[in-house]
């Protein structure tokens, strides 16, 4: 068959229009998703069931026409199998029973293997990817070291991240040591996560753009090039386009399109042009409207669509999606707005 | 008297050494803020009661080799005075009583007189200015337009502030409307602070750096444009260095750079070095280590310290602050630290 229009455009080849997907397109603000939430009984059990994990993946695709599903999970899934205890408690986001607070603690992490210890994950690739029958391609995911670094010596959400950036300036060598076991966990697990179907592979950097920017390329950038050489050691995981998001960090968009990567996410306080311009053709670009548009009118989304669609311009190589995960207050009806403009403004203009 | 450094190093004059003050010095970091806050019983009676206030502001300068005192207020007293209805409970952050929901609303509002409905903080600028005896100059402040819409039409603080985003994108007129209203205020009260005797304003447009580009030009930079010319009409107030602090806007500096302010402040995002070589010399600049920093230990934080002066170089005006405002968990010991080895090292440097 002939690859999707979303797979064609991370390699920066001619579609028909522009695909488009939505980061937590599988979420709170669908009732389906909600009721299989509560089936479920928690998030982590939603994440850690498999068939459960199929269903809510295959919801947004049966109601909309998006271009990619992508895997439903949790980017703490590896800390978790490092022995962390996650959970995730409604409206307070995720903790950790255990941190990582020492040297000790460090060197005592191994790296998970992903058939076993993440053997649940795995399962839920096969089986969506199964389930999709080629509808449209499946992503995998995970967090970024940086990212999932700073859960695991908070061990929860914060708003400054301020204790891993302390252990960054205090003692680099222990916080590069732990950054080191977290990147070949998180390499191994989407090398996985491609041998299992994973048909493109994400690399969530939240946190990176808390970072000043000494700090975000000696411990945030330096982790995700790592990774990205990692993976084109990798029989099957070379052959996917990797998409690199590292929220708020637009101030380092030509080193993060540097890092070997296919396609850049990038949030919505950057201009598609801006951005385009600076990185040139090197790499794809996935993004960018804001979130909170779907809170505006139908025909205000249309014509904030029309925008983001004309500010990256004629080229090929284009993703797009929200510049931030949609938010549970949204009409889901609104979405579907915003998907076929999308589809629609893109195709007249080809 | 010889112009102190604080207000030298705004007009980009030479200076002894490099002069420092901290986005929210007077705060819960300090035990005798906390006990001069238990005193007062509530956040709001502590800003509207001008001898406690004073009291506060005066508290960092006494402890520490400050250069700057600023006044202790709240960005949300212009919508209190317009009858919001301001709180502002521990660990919840503010909230209004009444929030602006329609056209009606806005044509409702009225630009508040500063020596009547904000009479509180022109009594509190004068008598901190007579109890400062001329030690450091003072700093007044405002909220800029499009962060005092954002809690006017939310109610209270937001992740996304989607509401007045929707706003903005479905009724532009409606929001200039309100923008409008709010910029005159502003103006009007930064000019009435400069008379009462503040000796540098500053507008902090905390969420500006949330909206995508073409939103930030035409709601948030434009009314801060606004109030720089306004200012600029004004007899005393013109006299006075103006400092622009948009957080999470380090897109639009140059822009930033443009509005008519003296100088501008950044987060700890962008390199001082960058930043210079954007904007030129043609405004001052403030800040921008990271207030994570005052976790790690002291002879890390004197290095991070060097650091930043080294970024800016030896040129005329700089003026060391945090990114962002001092967080309550820091050691106030490791505040000293940091304010005496900004003068130390940039006196040896010059």
């Amino acid at each position: 068959m002939t690859e999707h229009r979303f797979l064609r455009a991370l390699r920066r080849e001619p579609v028909d229009c522009t695909p488009v997907w939505i980061m937590r397109q599988a979420g709170r603000y669908l009732p389906e998703y909600r009721a299989t939430r509560a089936r479920a009984g928690s998030f982590v059990n939603l994440c850690k069931t498999p068939e459960l994990a199929c269903e809510v993946t295959l919801q947004p695709i049966a109601r909309y026409r998006l271009d990619a599903a992508i895997l439903f999970s949790d980017i703490l899934t590896i800390p978790d199998a490092m022995g962390l205890g996650l959970t995730v408690n409604e409206g307070e986001g995720p903790r950790f029973a255990r941190t990582v607070n020492s040297r000790a603690d460090i060197e005592a992490l191994g790296v998970p293997d992903p058939e076993t210890d993440l053997r649940y994950v795995m399962d839920a690739v096969r089986l969506i990817r199964r389930e999709l029958h080629e509808r449209v391609p499946l992503i995998g995911f995970a967090g970024s070291p940086w990212t999932l670094a700073c859960y695991m010596i908070e061990g929860q959400g914060s708003s400054s991240f301020a204790r891993p950036k302390a252990l960054a300036w205090d003692d680099a060598a222990t916080m590069h040591r732990l950054l080191d076991v977290v990147a070949r966990s998180v390499a191994r697990y989407l090398a996985a996560q491609a041998a299992a179907g994973a048909q493109a592979l994400m690399l969530f950097d939240t946190w990176g753009g808390l970072l000043p920017p000494d700090l975000f390329r000696e411990f945030s950038l330096r982790y995700m090039t790592q990774i990205a050489q990692m993976l084109q050691s990798d029989n099957v995981a070379r052959t996917l386009p990797l998409i690199l998001f590292s929220k708020g960090a637009n101030g380092h968009l030509e080193a993060l399109a540097d890092t070997g990567c296919a396609a850049l996410g990038l949030d919505w306080t950057i201009g598609l042009a801006e951005a385009r311009a600076r990185v040139g053709s090197r790499v794809a670009l996935q993004g960018n409207i804001d979130p909170a548009v779907l809170l505006a009118r139908p025909e205000t989304i249309r014509a904030e669509v029309g925008k983001t669609l004309d500010s990256f311009g004629p080229h090929p190589g284009h993703v797009f999606n929200l510049g931030h995960g949609i938010t549970p207050e949204i009409d889901p009806a609104h979405l579907g707005v915003l998907i076929d403009a999308v589809h629609d403004l893109s195709a007249r203009r080809t």
